[in-house]
């Protein structure tokens, strides 16, 4: 887990956009901390640490945000990448949910090949909102047999209570709001 | 550069889909890749080995495949990640460029303050084809005032010359077909 000190120091590099992706949500951007090379790295080392108490044989990230990270962590961990993405992106056989939004839906899709019995799997992606994505991503990865290690998030809008939808799973997440 | 035998290991790993995204077309499927850990560590071990050979300040990549190894780039150098996204994902005051494809346009953005005059800058993603989209993008830096330091990607279709498109600057491939 990161010390005080270095959430402060995530936290100051991380610029709240007010009114996006639409009037009264401020969004919290994470380009400014992503080009200081420094925080990068840190980054990086905190989620390889979290990932090492871990039993991970592969490392899933979130189109698109999520394979910021993900790659990374598996690379550092000596493990295989998995993308989940959007619909239609996936060019092979795919097994796919559909989750609910505020408004309409949305699907995401894995390779139905990407997992085998039994592997487990660490969940990675930028934000814990309310942990809609993360259950559907559950949904998708037990579909085909594989376990979910844990899900691990640089943000977490705690006030939010994504991790109420995750009970079942480990979560990790470097900074809380 | 890659051995001989790491390029036949890593093409070993690509699959090909036929009809993908449409019909006539073979696509290079990397996910297969992806999933081993080793074959993931090896393109990322061969990327920095050509990028220490640049003066890099930041690697920027182009969404989404270019998420998945910019990062992992930019945090073993030690320097910063600048994402390059589709339009209207980036909260905050963008600069634009639009571009042909084979039918209409695509537009792709970066933040204003990504890049300050004379950064130099390494542009990742996993394929160039016919070089329409980097091309774009080098124009997106520039306008900035940033430095293209080179272009990297993991395969190059060599039969649609991107190359020629992108003369002015160095770029390495790890895979050709």
């Amino acid at each position: 887990m990161p010390t005080m000190i270095q959430v402060a120091r995530l936290k100051e590099r991380i610029r709240d956009v007010a009114d996006f992706p639409k009037k009264g949500i401020v969004f919290k951007d994470i380009t400014t901390l992503l080009k200081d090379g420094e925080s990068l790295k840190l980054v990086a080392d905190l989620m390889v640490e979290e990932a090492r108490k871990m039993d991970v044989d592969v490392v899933a990230g979130i189109e698109s945000r999520g394979f910021i990270f993900a790659p990374m962590i598996a690379a550092r961990l000596g493990v295989g990448f998995i993308p989940i993405r959007k619909k239609g992106k996936l060019p092979h056989k795919t097994v796919s949910v559909t989750y609910q939004l505020e408004y309409g839906t949305d699907s995401l899709e894995i390779h139905k090949d990407a997992i085998e019995k039994g592997t487990r799997v660490l969940v990675i992606d930028d934000l814990l909102a309310t942990g809609g994505t993360s259950k559907s991503v559950a949904k998708l990865i037990e579909k085909l047999g594989g376990i979910i290690e844990g899900f691990g998030f640089l943000i977490e809008l705690s006030f939010l209570k994504g991790r109420d939808k995750l009970k079942k799973y480990p979560v990790f997440s470097l900074i809380q709001y």
